[in-house]
C-alpha cells in the first residue's frame, strides 16, 4: 500500500511534469488586449506605482502572492536534501495555498544554507511578494532567518514549521482540554523535540496561558544545568519553560497531562503514557510513524490521542492553519503575523468542531474542510484590524 | 485615444489585481489526492531527485518555468522606476510567455541595482527555474550580469532587450533585403542607440554576416578616437564595427543602406534618409514615437520602413522571438541559448512571411500570429540538438 502510494505519486508528478502552472488573469486575444496588458497601456500602472509605492497592491498581483521559501535543509522526514529535491514539497505547499486559501504561492528554492545568503536573497526578491512563507529550514538557523526578515520586511513573514504547527497544536488542545475537562493554565505539558516546531510550540503555548511546559530533546529535559547539545534557541526558550532538573523524557512525562511529540517514530513507550495523569492527551505527530501508535497510547490510559496521519482520528495538520492565516493577513494588508493573529487562528480552527459533536476522537476538524480556512482568514484579519 | 488606453489599462489592472495567477495542475479534492500531491507520497519524487538531480526535470515544474528578472532600472521608455513599479511590465511579459510559448514565467523583481547582488540573487534562486529571462536592466550593467550568469548557470540565460530585439531585427532585415534585392554581406548598416539593444544588434548582425556596421549614440559615431561617453561595452563592440572617423549620425547615414533605430523619438530627419542609398531600409523602433515617422521616411526615399508600433506596417516586436526561443530551448533541454539558436529563430520568423506575399509593407509576421512561436521553437530546438 505504502509502496503503491509512492509509485502513484511518482506517476502523478511525471505525468503532469510538476504541479504548478502560471496563468494569465486577463485576455490576450487581440491587439487591444495586448495594448492594455502590455505596451503601451502598462506604462500607466507603472507610473502610478512609481509615484506612490502603496499602489503596487492595487495594480499588481503582489497583494495575493506569497513566496514559499526553502533551502531544502529539513524537508519532511527526509532531512537535508537540498534545493532541487525540495521542489516537489514546495510545489505541493503552493497548490495547497491556492486550493485552501485562494493565495497564489510560488516556490523559491535557494541553493545556499548560509543564513546571510538566505536573508539577503529573500529581502532582495521581496518587492514582488505580499508575504513570505518559510518552509523546511532547519533549526536553529530558521529562528534567526525569520527574526531578521520579520524585523526588516514590511510584509508578513511566517515560518510554517514553527507557527503553523503551534497554531494547530493549540487548536487541538483547546478542544482536547474541554473533553478531559482541564484548564490550560494548570496542566503539565511535555513537548518532545526541540527543533523549529518544538520550540515554537513551547513559546506559543506559554503565550496562550499554559502553566507548565517541559521541553525535551534526544538528550532529555532542556534545563539550566545542561550543557551538551544546546544552542541559542534552546537557551532562549527556557524562559517559557517550567524550571526543571536534568532528566529523561520518561522522567518528564511522570504526572504530565499533555504529551506533544514533534520528534521521531516510537520514542514514547506505553509505560511512559501509563505514568501520566488521568485524562491525559497525547499528540504524537511524528509522521508517518508516530511517537506512539494511538491504540497503544489508549491502552496505556490516554484519554485523547491525535497524530499527523490522515488515516487516524484527530489529524494535526498545518493545512488547517497556513492558508487561512495568509488569506487573512493579505486581506487585512497586515505587515506581520502577530501572536494575537495566531491565537485567533487557533480559536477559529477549534471552533469549527461543533460543541455537540466534540469527543475524544473529534477534537480537530478535517484538513479537507474548506470552511476552516475561511473562518481562520476572517478571525486573523479581524485580529490584525483590532490591533492596528 | 492615448489617454483612453492608459485609463483602460489602469482599470484592467485594478479590476484583476494584477495579471498573474498560480494554479494547480493536479486535483486536490480528497485525501487520496492530498497523499499523492503532498505527504506522504511527495517524499518519493523528492528522494528520486536527491539521488539523481537531473530528475528534477521529470518530477517538477522546473523544466517549463522561467524567471523574468528585473531590477527596474530601464523599464520601457520610463527609465529607472525601481522594482515595485516594474511589476506590471514583468507580469505582462510573463503572461505573454504563457500565451505565446506555453512557458510558465514568473516575475522576480530585485530591490538592488548592484551587479553583485543581482548575479548572486539570480544564482541562488535558480534551482527552481528552467531558464532566466533578464528584462529591462540598464546598460552597461546588463552585459556583465548576463555574461556571469551564462558562465555559471546550467540553464539558459537570455537578456531579451538585447537578443530578442536583435533576433527580430535580423528577421525583418532578411525579408527587407529580399524586397530591395540586396545582400547583407555588402550593405552599409547604421544603428542609432548604443544601449543594450543597439550593442546586441551590432554584434548579432556581424555574426549573421553583415559586412559594414556603424554604431552611433547621442555623441555620434562610436570609434577608436572617441573618449567621451564611452564604457566597456562600447569599447568591446568596436571589433564588430566598420572602422570609422568621428562624425555625427547624419554623417554615418550618408550612403547607408539600412538604418536601425533603438534610440529616441524624432532623432532622424528627412534629409538624413534622403542621403541614404537607393532601396534603403529604415527600422525606426523608438516607441511610441519612432525616430522618424514612416510617411516621412518614405517621402524621403526609404523603400522599406518598420517601427515598433502595432498601428503601422512592419511591427518589429520581441513577442515574435522570446516565447518561441524559450519554448525551443526548454523543449531541447538546452543549457544555453547559442548564436546558432538565435539565427535559427530569426530565419524561422522571416520564413513565416510567405514568399508570394512578401512586399515592402509585409516583411515581418504579426506578433499575434501564434504559428510564429511554434516555428521558432521547432527551429531553435533543432539548432541546439544539431550543435550538441
Amino acid at each position: 500500500m505504502k509502496q503503491d502510494i509512492y509509485e502513484q505519486s511518482l506517476e502523478l508528478h511525471r505525468k503532469s511534469r510538476g504541479k504548478l502552472e502560471i496563468r494569465s488573469k486577463v485576455a490576450l486575444a487581440d491587439k487591444n488586449d495586448l495594448s492594455l496588458a502590455y505596451t503601451p497601456g502598462v506604462a500607466e500602472p507603472c507610473r502610478k506605482i512609481q509615484s506612490d509605492r502603496k499602489l503596487v497592491y492595487e495594480y499588481t498581483s503582489k497583494g495575493n502572492t506569497v513566496a514559499v521559501v526553502t533551502d531544502g535543509s529539513a524537508v519532511l522526514g527526509l532531512g537535508n536534501i537540498g534545493a532541487e529535491a525540495a521542489i516537489p514539497v514546495m510545489e505541493g505547499k503552493s497548490i495547497l495555498f491556492k486550493e485552501f486559501g485562494g493565495v497564489d504561492a510560488f516556490p523559491i528554492c535557494i541553493s545556499s544554507q548560509d543564513t546571510e545568503d538566505i536573508v539577503r536573497t529573500v529581502s532582495l526578491i521581496s518587492p514582488g511578494f505580499g508575504g513570505i512563507n518559510l518552509e523546511d529550514i532547519s533549526a536553529p538557523r530558521c529562528f534567526e532567518i525569520e527574526r531578521r526578515l520579520v524585523e526588516t520586511l514590511p510584509i508578513p513573514v511566517f515560518h510554517d514549521d514553527q507557527h503553523g504547527t503551534a497554531v494547530v497544536v493549540l487548536a487541538a488542545l483547546l478542544n482536547g482540554l474541554k473533553v478531559v475537562e482541564k484548564n490550560i493554565s494548570n496542566v503539565r505539558i511535555v513537548i518532545n523535540g526541540a527543533g523549529a516546531a518544538g520550540i515554537a510550540i513551547a513559546r506559543f503555548l506559554h503565550n496562550a496561558g499554559a502553566g507548565s511546559i517541559t521541553l525535551c530533546d534526544t538528550k532529555g529535559i532542556i534545563c539550566r544545568d545542561r550543557t551538551e547539545n544546546m544552542n541559542f534557541a534552546k537557551e532562549e526558550v527556557m524562559k517559557y519553560l517550567a524550571p526543571s532538573k536534568r532528566g529523561s523524557l520518561s522522567d518528564a512525562m511522570k504526572n504530565a497531562d499533555i504529551f506533544i511529540g514533534v520528534s521521531g517514530p516510537d520514542t514514547v513507550k506505553e509505560e511512559m503514557v501509563r505514568e501520566m495523569n488521568a485524562g491525559s492527551i497525547v499528540l504524537a505527530m511524528s509522521n508517518p510513524v508516530p511517537e506512539i501508535m494511538p491504540e497503544k497510547a489508549k491502552k496505556a490510559g490516554a484519554a485523547v490521542v491525535g497524530t499527523g496521519r490522515s488515516d487516524m482520528p484527530n489529524q494535526i495538520n498545518n493545512l488547517l492553519a497556513f492558508p487561512g492565516i495568509f488569506r487573512g493577513a493579505l486581506d487585512a494588508n497586515a505587515r506581520k503575523i502577530t501572536e494575537k493573529m495566531k491565537l485567533a487562528a487557533s480559536r477559529a480552527i477549534s471552533s469549527q468542531v461543533p460543541e455537540n459533536r466534540l469527543n475524544s476522537d473529534f477534537i480537530i476538524p478535517s484538513p479537507l474542510d474548506r470552511e476552516v480556512g475561511r473562518a481562520v482568514a476572517r478571525e486573523v484579519a479581524a485580529a490584525w484590524r483590532q490591533e492596528n
